[in-house]
């Protein structure tokens, strides 16, 4: 059959919207009509060339929100019709880290995903003779795509595609950290690193864990009034506090955070989070994705008191159990999504959510299908 | 009254055994009789000059047992006669930290004990007139010695002061940081880096804490048998390992260590310790103590992908708790100490403890008093 996708040809120019043939679902697999997807700073990334995994062409996105249209054989858990948000991190509740229970990073369809193919090893999309790859397995970026069963969550079915689409990602990794990774609880102290998309959800996830003071960092004095409608208790603008910010936040927290969120992916910030943790026990989380080979440091000594130092990828949920819960967060308004889409736009104009990220002037562009 | 005490007059020279003054306990204070204390690398690592916070002159030491024979006004909690180990990292259970209940780094007395003087900004040694240092709030090479009633944790009476001794720092930070700090349980897979003192305790805790896989990783293959003695299931020489050892003991241990553990104290091998951890949610945890100034470096990608990097002090072991259970678990054949204590000596013999321990020869030298 065919979509409408944007495809990217090549690393650094920019999408093309266009018509490619999608082959319907195998064993395992569902096609999904996607109605909306958000546009992610990942994406541009991959798009920019200078994700060393990126491979072209490809059908980008992996935020996206949609409905059922078609199941392979052996699918069970999924049905015509079922509204869903596909997982670029599946849940396939059968192998060694999923059955950990410590984990949501299942291995299931790991290598197959990373070099942009279905499980089988093989493609959905082509233009004429053309393989095009899948991205992060969920390409969203098209009008039609397929996944397989496990990386697929089933939502309710009166949640607006166009809201709910940005749980496939940033939503999830933000208050995910809070909540799964961080598991923030009342009265904790908390710092936020970057008030972007990613660090907006982790004040509102802050705040529903019941956290007192959340600090948000920013050099971006506009993102503050928005962040306090999210919960934010603390504005700092490094760029204005005079010396050294670490001893500063350590102040403001009362003897450091309980727990720091790194929502940038800057490695010198990566630093000052750790380190404006509260000694003893005050726990970083590292969220933004650095660049290729860049590394961050500490004297060990600031472990050995006792600060630890984690990461989190989406947000340590489940997709398939996490997700749909938090879905029904927004629908019941326990937490926000509609002020963060700055932006709505047909698919045909994809390409200027990726210059409305670079120029700071969106927090979430999201493209309609329909 | 005197003592008699091995003193450090000036950092690089050998201690000098000679008698000092003893001033009796204050308010809150008890006066020890040490009977036995161990000699360690940090005890080593001041006397060198190369601990940037050392003060001389000063009666190291820090790792001793006795009695207490004299107590001063509003002591509760112990009398004279009561068998006792000194504690460097005390339990106030007063403060913020302690009853934070996530840390044992009690810090009611912190700012005297870095300045090597007693709570009330007093030293309680003296040679002449010349003020000698407390060193780590213990100044165990001292025939008598004064705590605060919070540094000195109450032991059972039948316990040999020549054995146990050695919990007050070695045999803890090891058991410690597996039992408090990692909380291995039962088959999980454990890797430990330095098969001395700390690392042997790392490896006794592990295998009461029933780890199935423990593999030692050191470059002196004298000992391994001990080691397995311990608990060591594999042994793992870097100089004969060909190619990467992170990889390699990723493979060993299925998947990457659930827990691994620093005991050497260099930077570099606190990142192979890291980054040998199993994907998802392995933990490193640093105990050993990096040179002055020394960074520790990696990856964000290791944490994002769930690895854990943390540090433990004493093992994370809140002193007068859980010090006298150790003390239990020794007396009761749980856990080993007399096969690590390699050496014993009179106190006039205690320069030859640390030619002993440079030399690679002991692992713990004892010195007794009587």
């Amino acid at each position: 059959m065919k979509a409408r996708a944007a495809v990217a040809h090549k690393a650094g120019e920019k999408l093309t919207v266009e018509d490619v043939q999608v082959e319907g679902p195998r064993e395992g697999e569902v096609l999904i009509e996607i109605k909306a997807t958000g546009v992610c700073h990942t994406d541009a990334y991959t798009l920019s060339g200078k994700d060393p995994e990126g491979l072209f062409p490809a059908i980008l996105g992996h935020e996206g929100a949609g409905v059922v249209v078609d199941v392979g054989p052996s699918v069970k858990s999924l049905k015509k019709g079922d509204h869903v948000i596909p997982l670029y991190t599946p849940e396939c509740r059968q192998c060694s880290y999923c059955t950990s229970g410590k984990t949501n990073l299942c291995q299931a369809i790991r290598a197959t995903q990373g070099r942009g193919l279905m499980p089988d090893g093989t493609s959905r999309f082509s233009i004429g003779k053309e393989r095009i790859h899948h991205y992060m397995g969920t390409s969203t970026f098209s009008s039609f795509t397929v996944l397989p069963e496990i990386a697929v969550a089933k939502i309710r079915e009166d949640a607006p595609f166009d809201k709910v689409c940005y749980i496939g990602c940033g939503v999830t990794t933000g208050i995910g950290a809070v909540i799964n990774t961080a598991q923030v609880r009342p009265g904790d102290n908390v710092v936020v690193f970057g008030l972007g998309g990613i660090g907006l959800n982790v004040i509102q996830g802050a705040r529903m864990a019941g956290a007192d003071i959340i600090v948000g960092v920013d050099i971006n004095p506009k993102r503050r009034e928005l962040a306090e409608r999210f919960g934010m208790t603390h504005f700092v603008n490094p760029s204005e506090v005079a010396g050294d910010l670490v001893p500063y936040l350590v102040d403001l927290t009362r003897g450091g955070a309980d727990f720091s969120f790194e929502c940038i992916g800057n490695v010198k910030v990566m630093r000052q989070a750790l380190e404006c943790c509260h000694k003893g026990w005050g726990t970083s989380i590292i969220i933004g994705v650095a660049g290729a080979g860049e590394e961050i440091a500490t004297r060990p000594f600031q472990l050995v008191t006792g600060r630890v130092w984690k990461g989190t990828a989406f947000g340590g949920a489940r997709g398939r159990t996490d997700v749909p819960k938090i879905v029904d967060w927004y629908m019941e308004g326990k937490i926000k999504i509609d002020e963060l889409i700055t932006h709505t736009m047909p698919l045909d104009d994809i390409n200027h959510s990726f210059d409305l990220m670079h120029e700071g002037e969106s927090i979430r562009s999201v493209v309609l299908f329909s």
